[in-house]
């Protein structure tokens, strides 16, 4: 790989693999909890997906830093600042419907960026790419027909899934502010510009959206700095909490 | 202290200074999200009444123990399993209602027991129990002014409160249960048998809630394994990740 600068490529593969790492939590959260075995399994399984793609993509992280840390270290022992997701997979589950939103509002964007990255010229990027491409491809169709199933359904359930869609359409923004880290990738042809993506996102949304009888906002307001480690939401640190509990109280801990 | 059993001796001081720290813990939760300024600040003063009662109750029982360790450690390197508080006490907030009645039936039972102990045979008992008894008379009467208010208030409001005590009413037994920890502090005059303060404790919350227009559930079923250690609620392990993070994540971390 030559010519990418390695903590930027770090930085990159943070972003992917906090993204899937801090999403694959939330979504586990409703293990035992889903409103029917169905979604509870079908739940489990997406967050075991998310899991084992953070594996991947954490594991690279961590051979690119190369000071000897491991995809569990970078896990479990980095505090909320070091963390690289969006701000968008940290947010709370809040009900069913909501969790469903959040995640087709992802599960859009990662098939997207996930099928650029096949191409990637960085190897072992383009080989996790393959592996989570295939998985993410199931998720988007059935985060989407949940979108759809819930917002055209009944009064009640319209009602929740527009709530959830004005409550983090803003949050959508974060995904496609672009940056220095994002420009060199996409000059070293690793990963595209994510700015490069928001057409065939809303393409894509706007489709499930309108097949939802659901209401885009009208508005660009984003909140951001979560891809940047500028600031993360309050509900980040909850969840470090619970998810490095283990290991922060007995360090080393194996199964 | 002659014959007193030193472990013994320790376990009934872990169950003084626990019973203090998870309630002040779950206390301070409400800090910044109560219903009004007034009462904000008062679950804040109780709080921290009951966090400075934690370091005298632990600090006398690591000096008990005698290994080195501080009150700090006992509260923030123990797991689930080592803590010895009431049931009761860890319980979730719910709303405000359920967090007063909890503090009354709580605050009734400490202002009675902290009442015998300014007699005990144990000097530093005796002192920790002076402070800590002008502070929970305090607390006991403005739970117990608050559970009538809210209880001969409106209609919801009655009906949460009255919820509120059919749902921890199951708890109180636990107060009372005695065993041979109990049995060892009483011969040795250090602390009562808390299965003697029953009569006196259900005269107090029998008058408040008569005042309070609530019913006391018919039933003596009661939860128990807190104060023994033998089992403890989902919720105190919650609450542990949230409580302990920082000596967790940072070991050592001063002020």
């Amino acid at each position: 790989m030559a010519g990418v600068d390695k903590d930027m490529l770090a930085q990159f593969l943070l972003r992917m693999g906090d993204n899937t790492l801090i999403l694959g939590h939330r979504v586990s959260e409703w293990c035992g909890h889903s409103p029917v075995l169905e979604e509870d399994i079908a739940l489990a399984n997406t967050a075991l997906d998310l899991l084992g793609q953070t594996q991947l993509w954490l594991g690279y992280a961590a051979e690119v830093m190369g000071d000897g840390k491991t995809a569990d270290d970078l896990a479990f022992l980095r505090d909320a600042w070091d963390f690289r997701n969006l701000l968008l997979v940290e947010l709370p589950n809040g009900d069913f419907g909501q969790t469903l939103m959040r995640q087709f509002l992802f599960d859009a964007f990662h098939s997207v960026l996930l099928g650029r990255l096949l191409q990637s010229s960085d190897q072992s990027v383009r080989e996790i790419a393959e592996k989570a491409s295939k998985e993410v491809a199931y998720h988007v169709e059935r985060s989407a027909d949940t979108v759809v199933g819930l917002g055209d359904g009944t009064e009640e359930s319209h009602a929740r899934m527009q709530a959830a869609l004005d409550l983090l359409w803003p949050y959508v923004g974060e995904m496609f502010a672009s940056d220095d880290i994002d420009r060199a990738m996409a000059a070293a042809g690793v990963a595209p510009d994510p700015a490069g993506l928001r057409d065939e996102y809303d393409a894509l949304v706007g489709k499930v959206m309108a097949e939802a009888t659901l209401s885009i906002p009208d508005s660009s307001f984003a909140h951001k700095g979560g891809r940047t480690g500028a600031t993360h939401t309050e509900h980040l640190g909850h969840l470090l909490c619970h998810m490095q509990w283990l290991q922060r109280a007995y360090p080393g801990a194996n199964w």
